[in-house]
């Protein structure tokens, strides 16, 4: 073709023609993030946002110059959520591991498919053989495997899919009339679930809330209730979620329990364990765990607690077989390769993004000594600040933390009740610009309280000792 | 903590303790991937797979030597579908823009979070301005917008969940007691609408199979006649859906004739333009995709004919506003921001790659002009391909190519019937090894078939006239 109507980098040339245009550039590409990421303590852990509006041309007919888009694109990123601030501890976002950062360098350069093995022949099978060791290390037995999928949210969706499936024969021909298909979950569970429901065309409403405990725990005696309940009203309950670590406050519903209820019932049992599934590679604090090992389906993003570069999260099931019967639809497309799956007939999407790779350097290249390391630290800086939080009569904790997560908020007395949101919010604010720090605003239980999720491996106890001294800051200069 | 338990280079040091080291990393990293990417040509298309089984170790206590993991990933990337390779013309892969591959470097090393305009604030903003502008050139009217979704597959779901929800009022208590929901689409339409039905607990029945004529085209009358049909048979048909740009023959079905009768029967008309929305950019075919601006929803993966990295998929609605209240569900730990949207609420997934700044700077890199000029290049070499199969009597078109898909196959009289699809295979075999080119091998009306995808901008007419020398030699040494 005529390229004289296409800038000169537009591609890299497979014949190596533009090669030093192509080298420049990309070297220029790797000075830009390294200044900027090596800086990135002297920018806000949450920068003010660009304007766009007025940056944003429409569409170009011509090509921009490449400088110019290089230099917004700098503006962009200095202006981006700055998770690699030791002060961002408001969510469950962090910095992400090198490797996993080259690794997506690499896989976007050669923009293969997991869509089925022979468009990504080799990234294709190390998937297989991975999260089979990943659900080893979980316990889920000899038959265990899992997919990775692009986000907790589609892992959580297709753990249930299949124990929909599975419990009403649905694959062909859907939810035939009859009891109504509801499932039950904390009510403190992810967003997700009520999403999954949504998706599954049952409603949001057949995510059945079970109460919490004061730890935010799954209450044994209202998944009891509840359960009954739903059968009195002549609905069909398929499937029990617990979740080990809550958005909210990274608690642990009690696994076990559920799993007893779960089979005296038939029903499937699933563990979103998202966030808190890491702790499996840590020995001090994986028993916390324990009971994970039974589940049916496990949710487990590597892109939280591992720090594997967005997004990385998996959907492992004990008996991966199932997902032949109750799963797959198969596209006539594609062929077999020696009885490695084409996994796009194995999720919800189909087309996607080659995650594995960042997923096995990054545990390659840490370790699971390395991981340890982490999380007792993360864990240790958590006993600091849930230490500093009970050392101070006006603050409050939302629940007794289990992982690396405190939430809670300050109880001004010298105000009226109504006014305790208002000052949480103005204390977060506070914090953020005289603290450098962010933590975030959820609503828990009718109230706006304050999240620290204490991840970021250069956070250190300097850092908490400071925060509190900007919490009294506040306290003491706006009590009314 | 103590970060002697951490390999050197584990993260970019924030405060750039590391920095040295990062960089020498980066910039060994993209030497690896100039030398590999720039000899594309030097590989096969689609290389031996590796046999990793007795590479990959278990997940290692210790850190493993980065010479070490980057030398295995070397091996890796040598054996990867080699979408670059000017003869790799077997599937819609190609290879991606150099702003995407480095957009998505960038973008790891940020590791924002397309969940929340709070966790993503410059990107979030960013996918709502660009989209809006797509949904623009697309015609759909000033109500409309679309989001990112991670491929084509969850596109085309949400947009049937929102027809859905729509049709049955079924967000919050899903599909009551009633008659079934189906939907109709192409006999030859992407499987990803099956895997909706299922996923959506309607069954992959639900999806009514249209015929086709000739063309691939779905067929008006069969159309009607199946809409008659399930409505006799007591069902409740919401949705019909056109595609443009069918997966093995690149076909675009009759959109506004599809429109009047969505129309006429109040169904929603959704457009899978997943692969041929590109040519929205080229000025001498867009008229191809008439009546698209009249669509309730539209799917168009720029990672396909725009060569942006996977995955970027868009699903477009013209009033967007009704995911408001037929799709969201809020998530209490997110905040409105001067009312631009929590992404996260708007799409199946929840935590999501930002794919928004390759798609960005891929478009105003490329310019529309220059996508125009790859698009009219793309076409030419379809009318050369086309017209070597034509001149041979022994070759057969599946259907007259509309985009630039050429699915044909070899009719060896002197063989049996029976051999035919084998014989086919053999000469896809012979093309790869001896060619040096990939066509895929579809089956289709119950038949093998060679399909030529068109899409790598590096292919040219001298590419075309040598496989059809191997086709020849072939055809004159195996003819039984």
């Amino acid at each position: 073709m005529d390229f004289s109507a296409l800038p000169t980098t537009a591609f890299i040339h497979p014949d190596g023609k533009n090669r030093d245009a192509i080298a420049t550039l990309l070297h220029q590409v790797i000075d830009l993030l390294v200044e900027t990421m090596t800086q990135a303590t002297n920018r806000s852990p949450l920068p003010e946002p660009l304007v766009l509006k007025d940056r944003i041309r429409n569409l170009p007919q011509k090509s921009i110059d490449l400088e110019q888009l290089l230099e917004e694109t700098h503006a962009q990123i200095i202006h981006s959520m700055n998770a690699a601030h030791p002060g961002y501890i408001g969510h469950m976002d962090s910095i992400p591991t090198t490797l996993s950062v080259l690794s997506d360098l690499l896989v976007a350069a050669l923009n293969n498919n997991m869509l089925s093995v022979e468009m990504s022949p080799v990234f294709s099978r190390l998937e297989t053989l991975v999260l089979q060791q990943i659900a080893q290390l979980f316990g889920l037995g000899a038959q265990a495997n899992g997919v990775l999928v692009s986000g907790g949210s589609l892992a959580n969706l297709q753990a249930l899919i299949v124990a929909r499936n599975i419990a009403f024969d649905s694959l062909e021909n859907g939810i035939m009339h009859g009891q109504k298909p509801v499932f039950l979950v904390s009510e403190v569970a992810h967003t997700s679930f009520q999403k999954a429901a949504m998706v599954m065309g049952l409603g949001t409403k057949a995510a059945i809330p079970v109460k919490t405990n004061s730890n935010s725990q799954i209450d044994i005696d209202d998944l009891q209730v509840k359960l009954a309940q739903a059968k009195a009203a002549g609905q069909h309950p398929f499937a029990i979620v617990a979740t080990a670590g809550t958005t909210v406050t990274g608690s642990i519903d009690p696994i076990v329990a559920m799993y007893n209820i779960a089979k005296t019932h038939q029903l499937w049992f699933h563990v979103d364990a998202a966030y808190g599934g890491a702790i499996i590679l840590s020995e001090r604090y994986r028993h916390q765990l324990s009971g994970i090992e039974l589940a049916d389906s496990v949710t487990f993003n590597p892109q939280k607690w591992l720090y594997v570069a967005k997004t990385c999260a998996i959907v492992m099931f004990r008996n991966f077989d199932l997902l032949q019967h109750h799963f797959r639809v198969l596209a006539p497309y594609m062929h077999d390769h020696d009885g490695w799956p084409n996994l796009g007939e194995f999720t919800v999407q189909g087309t996607r993004h080659p995650d594995i790779l960042k997923l096995w350097l990054s545990l390659q290249h840490i370790g699971r000594d390395g991981y340890s390391a982490i999380i007792d630290h993360n864990y240790a800086l958590t006993t600091t600040f849930t230490n500093a939080v009970k050392a101070r009569s006006f603050l409050a904790l939302a629940s007794e933390p289990q992982m690396n997560l405190v939430c809670f908020r300050a109880q001004p007395t010298a105000l009226p009740l109504d006014q305790w949101d208002s000052w949480n919010h103005g204390l977060q604010t506070w914090l953020l610009e005289k603290g450098n720090t962010f933590l975030s605003l959820p609503i828990y239980r009718g109230q706006r309280w304050l999240k620290a999720v204490l991840l970021n491996p250069f956070t250190t106890t300097d850092h908490i000792h400071r925060v509190f001294e900007h919490i009294d800051s506040y306290y003491t200069s706006h009590q009314g």
